[in-house]
């Protein structure tokens, strides 16, 4: 018999997660180290596979986002949806969510990006963290002839 | 007067509601037949519109996915927000919300659609599901001169 | 110490916050200005930015939906995602989220949209509405060489 406290908590689990899935845009496309870094565990791992490769712990993704994504990228916009949550005991989740990316590489080449995004979520001493990321792209182009810029 | 239990399970109501668009988009682009069967009452009714029409039932709905849908996408991405939910009764609800989808058709040549889902939604023995999905297109159109493919 | 009705509370305004920045996309896409202008305090400021400037309360707003936005936009479709949410007192709440946007300017030419609102929502007599929507664009650009538009 699940209690109502169990089932609200489930309701702030699936909220906490999703506002993880939401921090990864905002850290990542504003370019806040902060917000970015906070989402993951200290051993957590990011498996973001070509072209990029896949980089372990605090260290490795702040590698990972300082050293290479964020000199890849003039300006990106991540949008994350269709996140699903399942639980894999007490203190641990599995997600999928979908994210679609449009921007500029640092060539100044518009791209247009679809991937999906596997997650491990683990929760340690009531916060939740992403222990392991997995990217799968189904796509990643160049949006030939087109030029994404602010008004002015 | 609307008790605490009432409102716990509004939310996980709504919770269900957008499992169900999220599960669309999983099934659909990840071509998991279980998974986009399993939103979807027996008798549901399927009314895509033009150019592709209406379907009904499991195997209409079977029918329209295996041998219309999913060979006219080589590759398809969707991207489901705006969920709002209002509810019809205490095991009834209607949905809107809107999807972005980007892939290639079949030929090879990149898309890009915009559309509108209307949900009816029911509860049958504790659980929901879509009886109806109708949808409206903002537009279905190539993305001329684009080629759209994962990185190697 | 947080009570369970409290707790309740929280994921109810959660939701409310989020069902408002899907009404904005529903209400403006869809033309229904009743929708559109529901989202906003009577004394709620817009501010839009370049090239289209800032409005204040329900006037200034209606006046920017009617004379300015929905006759600069042929077809729009808002794709709103990673909404973040922070309390500031029982009654007023801080929000930020993202917005894909795709469609024609009235000339015919489709074009691209990435922005992101950053948003105030104050609670008065139980509701919550929009007292302040600040708008930073990251790109607003032509899709060179495509066509959008609905099958026939």
């Amino acid at each position: 018999m699940t209690t109502m406290e169990q089932r609200l908590e489930a309701l702030e689990t699936r909220m906490a997660l999703q506002d993880l899935t939401s921090d990864y845009c905002h850290g990542f496309d504003k370019r806040d180290l902060d917000r970015f870094m906070a989402i993951w565990w200290e051993d957590a791992v990011w498996e973001i596979g070509p072209p990029f490769g896949n980089f372990e712990a605090h260290a490795g993704i702040r590698h990972a986002v300082l050293d290479i994504l964020w000199p890849a990228w003039a300006m990106s916009t991540h949008y994350t949806t269709n996140l699903r949550v399942s639980p894999d005991g007490p203190d641990a989740a599995s997600g999928v969510c979908d994210v679609y990316c449009i921007g500029n590489t640092s060539d100044g080449q518009a791209q247009t990006v679809a991937a999906t995004y596997f997650d491990s979520f683990t929760r340690r001493e009531g916060t939740w963290k992403i222990a392991r990321r997995r990217v799968t792209m189904q796509h990643f182009s160049p949006l030939v002839g087109i030029t994404l810029a602010a008004p002015q």
